[in-house]
């Protein structure tokens, strides 16, 4: 077993036929996922991306990767959304808890993920006596968090290393042919890889968005596709009977349509906190549309047991759970006997802590169901790179078939516009004049 | 102005009139805080804590801070819930960006909230070649995981220092007279600080909880009482009419009693994370029980709005945003023209960032109004500890209010418990006998 899905915790609030009932749409959803022929259906090359990716293009990275490796102390890597999340919730997944701090060839950095001048500054601080390089990742190049970073960057690049030097240094992921980044990148000569028109933000961790990055912080990107391509085989198979990704999707579309509206991922090691940051752009950009989907939120157990432990116990009954649970930690710690046993923790003298953290585990899905908290189980044997690219398939594909068995398109996101369309206005950018007064008006309200 | 309430980007979805219904409610709410007899009037110590806490235990935390700076490469914080969050909070938004890397004098790293061996492990090699303290905060020192993370790091101590000079290292703070920490304490002689009996875990950043961690991070905690002083004196009025604190409290429970279920709490710089974090146990833990209360999230943007961005805008209608604004921050960076302008940016050359950042917070405000999100705002001139000390009383302050008004005891947590008892069941500890085989059947189903 690598991944496994499990809904036994959930049948206390819904009966195994109520997933029968929904066997022909997911077969319908299925069928536009790999016909191309549903909503959204320029935007399904991740489907087949684990077996048709370029391959050429993926020798490449890793090539690219070694250069950064031996030249360069840390890699800034600009980008946001979609452009952000896979990359650091892999490294921050499969790497050091301190992967910044201790036993990491090339630190890695994120900027262009904000617009806050503070944590820029500071970032820029930290980097000074560093060898850096920079990948910067934009489908437009334009887009304004990252294009702002990039041209700080850059020129803290140039006058570093000179022109010359700095075009070695910096490696863009853009369009295949058109838009700015691109057309920078061919004046300047920098090495570009490319983000597939076919696939979306939030679906292109495993293209070169996400790759390139994961392969400079020293991780196996071939085990990354391997799991991927493992899965892209397990999950292909249009029956929900026996598609633990398909039940996935059904499952909460079920619980959704009884009324729950949030969903919270739960994580039992804190190394996994920016895979939840990806789920939730994934499920909830995917999903968050038309007035409907479930609100994806995350927690982080025990920590959170201590914090929103007490809510989810007891709190309004509108939630449901999605544990995400590894079996097996990457280093285990034994609980030695105390003779004085103070604290009273004897009885966990010889046990490891990882036991301890799993009947926590046990002990809460037992209490929260009790609670009314139904619980859904995605389980690992353990977190590394094959298990990462089958749990992004894993998770990506469910996604997909949920979105359609909600009734909306998957794959757009009409929403994100608004917000920097008022920006752009505001901020005076040429062509959005009439709107500018407008907001304005509003607020001096 | 230091902090300041404004609700009139949620008048499209509420009337003014409707405050004003509440205003005996809040009337009652308040007397029930400040004469301390509503429900849970044991924990109330925190309203008049600004201007009676010990003054000579506050400057004993001070010098324990100073010793610590002086003889110590980090400080290692063991607690979790109420005894983590808070000083986590504080230390993240007024310090470096990356100050465990740069900047601080004694770095500060947190153990003992959760149970990751890995995370505890890769913590431990982190410190191998630093000279340490730890501060170790539990009222009783039994909680499982700061025991289990203080059992292991003791141990690191005496083997590193020797029993003598670890004494030296080894901060407690817990129960003033009762507990299994306060009886260590005693026996090994070390420094110990006191949990008062009448604030509650989510109530005690500004108690040596809160304030040794904070101190020991080269932080001014004189500045955080004072803003905290000041506090307990703006917001000491019943009127809601006048009172910012109680228009947030009011404010939240009207939109809720229309069908909101969700409040998110919104930031626009990185360094703020935990603050939210701190905010979501705060709200959460005092509100969500007897099957109510909002559910606290958080997001922070931009990052976020390139990916929960889409749900808030145009997702299930159940959200209310409060954003945590502060006005200036702690480094400007401006933006140069270009002369090639290939991204387009030149319409901001000129700008600092932070005025971009400015024109995303109101334009995204105009467009979640637009998108039928209710906005509250909690503005800030800048963070720095005065103010930290203010918006926690705002809070805390509120959220007794908001508790009452939604009619819950504020300040217990009896849903804590539940996980706990399951936990300590399936591991065996004496005393939980029966409930094992009944737990360890529901497992097997």
């Amino acid at each position: 077993m690598s991944i496994s899905f499990d809904y036994t915790n959930a049948l206390g609030f819904m009966k195994d036929s109520e997933i029968s009932h929904l066997k022909n749409f997911i077969y319908q959803a299925h069928s536009w996922l790999h016909e191309k022929n549903g909503a959204g259906s320029d935007f399904v090359g991740w489907v087949d991306w684990p077996i048709l990716y370029d391959k050429d293009e993926f020798a490449r990275v890793k090539k690219a990767a070694a250069r950064i490796q031996n030249n360069s102390d840390a890699l800034v890597v600009i980008g946001i959304g979609g452009s952000y999340l896979g990359a650091r919730a892999a490294i921050e997944s499969l790497s050091h808890s301190f992967h910044n701090q201790i036993g990491q060839k090339t630190q890695v950095y994120f900027a262009g993920q904000n617009i806050s001048s503070t944590y820029l500054a500071h970032l820029l601080e930290l980097l000074k006596d560093k060898d850096i390089s920079i990948n910067v990742i934009s489908k437009s190049g334009t887009t304004t968090e990252p294009a702002i970073a990039f041209r700080i960057l850059r020129n803290y690049l140039e006058n570093k290393y000179g022109k010359q030097e700095a075009r070695q240094r910096i490696f863009v992921t853009t369009d295949e042919s058109k838009g700015a980044l691109k057309k920078l990148a061919d004046k300047e000569g920098y090495e570009a890889f490319v983000i597939p028109d076919n696939i979306g933000g939030r679906y292109s961790v495993l293209t070169s968005v996400g790759l390139l990055p994961i392969a400079a912080a020293g991780l196996d990107i071939d085990q990354i596709m391997l799991g991927a391509k493992d899965a892209y085989y397990k999950y292909n198979n249009p029956d929900v009977q026996t598609n633990d990704c398909y039940q996935y999707a059904a499952v909460r579309n079920i619980l959704y349509s009884k009324g729950i509206s949030n969903e919270l991922l739960v994580t039992y090691e804190p190394s996994l906190r920016y895979l939840s940051e990806w789920w939730k752009q994934l499920f909830g950009e995917s999903e968050g549309k038309d007035q409907k989907g479930l609100f994806p939120a995350s927690v982080e157990f025990t920590t959170d047991l201590h914090s929103m432990g007490q809510f989810i116990q007891e709190g309004k009954r509108n939630l449901l759970e999605t544990v995400l649970q590894v079996n097996s930690p990457k280093i285990e710690l034994t609980i030695e006997e105390d003779p004085e046993n103070i604290d009273g923790l004897n009885f966990l003298a010889g046990k490891t802590m990882d036991e301890v953290n799993k009947k926590a585990f046990e002990g809460t899905v037992l209490a929260h169901i009790d609670g009314g908290v139904p619980n859904l189980l995605v389980e690992l044997d353990q977190i590394n790179e094959y298990n990462f690219g089958e749990l992004v398939y894993f998770f990506q594909k469910a996604c997909g078939i949920s979105a359609y068995i909600l009734g909306v398109n998957p794959f757009d996101q009409p929403g994100v516009e608004a917000y920097k369309r008022n920006m752009f206005a505001l901020l005076g950018k040429p062509g959005f004049e009439s709107e500018k007064l407008e907001l304005e008006k509003l607020l001096q309200k």
